[in-house]
């Protein structure tokens, strides 16, 4: 969403499928793929019969930076000439119907050409024009379908849409980061014994101020502030700022106590 | 990338989270967020202090169909008055600084999102605006923030396409289709015995051809051409063209020897 970004970070990574674009209408379109591929790290346009022939200035005005993959796109007149040097075709098919061939999901898809691509064959991904999507003989030059899991009430998928999600998915296919990571920066989570000396720190304040003042309940309103407290990862930045906020309010109670 | 569909498919599917759009710039990307919300199947869109003001006709006109997520959407002044109603709230972040909060991926986050709308809890998605991004004021209204894996040497993503790749990631959470099977629609997968019915037949006719007429290496020719057509699922339909194929070349050969 942010940043434009140089032509040297959009040379290839490693073997990467070839995006292959069926009978594309609009330039913008076009753009917006190479955008979409520039960011799952797909490197390599082709295009079969563009309507308006090819190249498109405004097709560089969509791509917001991806540049170097408009530069090297490659027109074919045909699918079969676009993809006679790869050795896997997948189509992207959103409803195959009366085909028999392997369908594969998006995840699916991204995995069995990270296996292919691994093993240093070419492979290539085939996007249908924009209103009609592919056609019978176009699917038949491909090994499988692909056909993503999305609302069939509303499988209306814009073109470069359609390549970001296979972009991504091939993106994730190597992609190791955890589900789920504290971002810590310039700090670093608390331990359990800087936690338990505020703790103490607060508690002691509050039974000083009275806050903990009926006894039987005492126990449990300590408890329920414990798990308040433990319930995240607490940094050690933080940390210092609720000692100093513990401190302040209780020395704010003092002074109008003297 | 095919189709328009009506509004009734457009109705919310069980609690699904609300996506926020913050300071959103231009319509067109207002529209193509709704059209990428109907596709994963999110229906609620908040707008904050949209730029050019609301509603915008050329919102409608990008969103294909749509329409009814756009009619329903909500303009507030402030993210806090946007996220008053709500339980959990994830803001998406190309490149979080100095924050320490939980960073999750567009896959952990799409889990996590599963789980607390299956609780009854309402969620939200927050959103920047297209060049900025969401600044740390809004950050500090979320719980979390997302992070997709893509190319850090590219990673200037339109709006949409965010929306996107999120909404694709809430449908496929609770998608269940195995990342590959066979679509054989009409027909079926052969069996053993009609798969082996078929050889015995090609084997036969290339007998009486001659084709096989070298008897050390017929064993070793023989396994070739069963593991061919062992190699994928063969289907009924498929047997029988074949069981065709050969009689018709096998009967041209017979009238030609007459």
């Amino acid at each position: 969403m942010t940043g434009r970004d140089g032509g040297a970070a959009l040379a290839p990574i490693g073997n990467s499928p070839v995006v292959i674009l069926v009978r594309p209408q609009l330039a913008d379109n076009v753009g917006a793929v190479a955008r979409a591929m520039g960011n799952g790290g797909l490197f390599e346009l082709r295009l079969v019969a563009p309507r308006d022939g090819w190249p498109q200035a405004q097709a560089w005005r969509t791509a917001s930076g991806a540049d170097r993959i408009l530069d090297a796109a490659t027109v074919h007149a045909t699918v079969a000439d676009a993809v006679a040097d790869l050795q896997h075709v997948f189509a992207t098919c959103p409803r195959p119907r009366h085909i028999v061939k392997p369908v594969l999901t998006a995840r699916g898809a991204a995995s069995e050409l990270r296996e292919i691509c691994g093993r240093g064959l070419r492979a290539g991904l085939l996007f249908g024009p924009e209103r009609a999507g592919l056609d019978n003989d176009d699917m038949a030059c491909a090994d499988a379908l692909v056909r993503y899991p999305l609302n069939p009430g509303f499988m209306s998928l814009n073109l470069a849409q359609a390549v970001m999600v296979m972009a991504y998915e091939w993106w994730s296919a190597a992609d190791t980061t955890p589900p789920r990571e504290l971002m810590t920066n310039e700090t670093v989570v608390a331990t359990k014994r800087d936690l338990e000396n505020f703790l103490t720190h607060l508690v002691a304040e509050l039974d000083a101020s009275g806050f903990l003042r009926n006894q039987p309940k005492r126990p449990g309103m300590v408890r329920n502030i414990r798990h308040l407290f433990q319930r995240g990862e607490v940094t050690e930045q933080e940390l210092r700022t609720l000692h100093g906020m513990v401190s302040e309010l209780a020395q704010g109670r003092h002074q109008r106590g003297r």
